[in-house]
């Protein structure tokens, strides 16, 4: 019986993903990878909905988070980042590590950012020259409402306004150009269907200028490099060519979905995973308004231990699941349900919840 | 036919390997994905011939160049880096990228690195707190003098020593305890056998004492981040799970092996090749005595042109060569012969060589 690799990311990679990860390598400087990369590129635009520039780098998702930093800002600048939760203190913590001037704005676990409350800080404290926000957090399972929030951060202060979208973009709505993003990040492991090793980092005009300005140092996350290797259809650096392959054959089959079709696909599976935790009178850790749809935090009830859940489902059901992250460690259970998921997947989750929670002291 | 891909990395991967790295994906902070890093982990200790630490970073070689140098270094430390080529070239400007305080000593490209002027320049500016030198430069198939150059920044000034080992270690003695090497790097796409996307870095006692004191700003590529997820069996960040997979493969199949026997066959492909394109009349870029096992550089004779020779054996042998870097582009062409090589693939390369070149206009 297969696993259920319930986490959110690495998720499940479908067959024809793995197979073509396993071609014979070739030359990273030749026609071959060339071809490759221009079309992985293409598709990478098209699915962020974005004419901006777009690279593929061989990092995982906190490589492109360190890129976004190092590439448009310099030591000393002055930056907002909201947090929601582990990601944005991610998030936060680079910045930092690059010197810069962080003004720190979280809420609580499980709530979503307050437009308002960004309105406040920026308004305040006009030295701030670029806010980093969160789109999808992870860790609590909330999509936060980047829409309102770009309409301050960009409509009302013109500020640079960088968000990670790892573990949205390419499963649910994040239209880059549509919101006014200036830098969006992601990841080859969450909703493309891919294996980890690849992060994608996409750069507005405004960014460029910043870029230019920018002088926190760097080296191999310097997108100027990128840049200028994409233009012959290479990297700076030996790219992960297996990982190429594999992106490059689940990019088609996402292409021949269609994006709407992907996004339906993920809000009816996750749907069907807050209803299926719910009936088993369990509770979410996400205000249900901001529930993501691409993982679901699910609080542990009293009198269980989050690990025995995890590991009963892991060794009697086959299913995965991912712990809490930090604070939230052993007071939640994640369900990852990004990328390459079917609602079987889910009813698998939901009924092997259902047998493991009786064993483990619930009593609900 | 299957393509000889006669590059220095990419290198072609054994059948196993291309099919472990097509495994279903596995949660990377699971028992599955601990068994296997510590593993690997232990696998490279033995074949870099260390006890020191040793992490494997989702990155290319370049990466592990940087967190080597950021790792160890602050802004305004002065350091020698040793060049013989273009991969010398990069570290320095790594380590100015970081602000390092950098003093070159240059060589010829063909010639390695003279130990009696590191001495030299070690001698007149005892502020140089590390030296920075590249076992083998890719870019001129030159296998520099490292115990020699050891003896001298270890033996006779104690400075931290850093080594770029991505295309020598693995593929041709590199023992980093015997040498008295601080902070040694690699790549999964060089001798080991496996596709791109990994990065080794193993890391003394004598290089955590610096690391200790390193004010270079790093996140991705913090080494203490890496050093405590590791006790635990994981990495900081999401992991390159497939080529993780592919390396395990590769490393039980070098482990059986054993390395002397790699060692050996590394050396005679050289010589098998070296001896071909002479036997040709071609002359090889390397002084000899220092001609790498791993690469050979070979010079374009009078009246032919690098790319025609290059694409010739592309169209019409199936042999991919790669061409020179930098101010070598046109100059030479080069012959990867690391990791999976046989005599059979490099007499392929003589073969198609002699076939070609007199189309491309070579009277010799």
């Amino acid at each position: 019986m297969a696993v259920n690799l319930r986490i959110p990311g690495p998720t499940p990679c479908p067959e024809e993903v793995l197979e073509a990860g396993a071609k014979p390598m070739i030359n990273h400087r030749g026609p071959e990878f060339r071809e490759m990369i221009n079309r992985i590129t293409e598709r990478l635009q098209k699915l962020f909905y974005t004419k901006n520039d777009l690279f593929v780098l061989t990092a995982s998702g906190t490589g492109a988070m360190e890129a976004a930093i190092v590439n448009t800002l310099s030591p000393g600048d002055r930056v907002l980042v909201v947090s929601i939760g582990e990601f944005g203190e991610r998030f936060a913590a680079v910045a930092r590590a690059y010197w810069a001037d962080v003004v720190d704005l979280k809420f609580e676990p499980g709530t979503p950012a307050d437009p308002d409350a960004i309105r406040k800080v920026l308004a305040a404290d006009p030295r701030i020259k670029a806010v980093l926000v969160t789109h999808n957090e992870t860790s609590t399972g909330i999509t936060n409402d980047i829409p309102a929030i770009s309409k301050v951060v960009k409509g009302e202060f013109n500020k640079l306004f960088i968000v990670d979208a790892i573990s949205s973009i390419g499963s649910i709505p994040c239209p880059v150009d549509e919101w006014n993003l200036d830098v969006v990040t992601s990841g080859s492991q969450k909703g493309w269907m891919a294996p980890p090793g690849l992060a994608f980092i996409s750069m507005s005009e405004t960014a460029w200028k910043a870029q230019a300005q920018a002088r926190m140092p760097r080296f191999y996350f310097d997108l100027a490099a990128a840049k200028r290797y994409l233009q012959r259809g290479q990297t700076p650096w030996t790219p992960a060519v297996s990982v190429f392959f594999a992106l490059d054959a689940s990019l088609e089959l996402i292409d021949k979905e269609g994006m709407e079709s992907v996004f339906t696909r993920h809000a009816v599976v996750a749907k069907k995973t807050r209803e299926g935790v719910k009936s088993l009178g369990l509770k979410l850790l996400a205000d249900e308004r901001y529930a993501s749809n691409t993982v679901t935090a699910v609080r542990v009830p009293e009198g269980v231990k989050a690990a025995d859940i995890i590991s009963r489902m892991d060794k009697e059901e086959n299913v995965v699941l991912a712990s809490g992250q930090g604070k939230l460690d052993g007071k939640i259970f994640r369900v990852g349900h990004l990328g390459y998921c079917s609602e079987a997947d889910i009813q698998g989750v939901i009924d092997g919840l259902k047998r493991v929670l009786p064993m483990v002291g619930y009593k609900g």
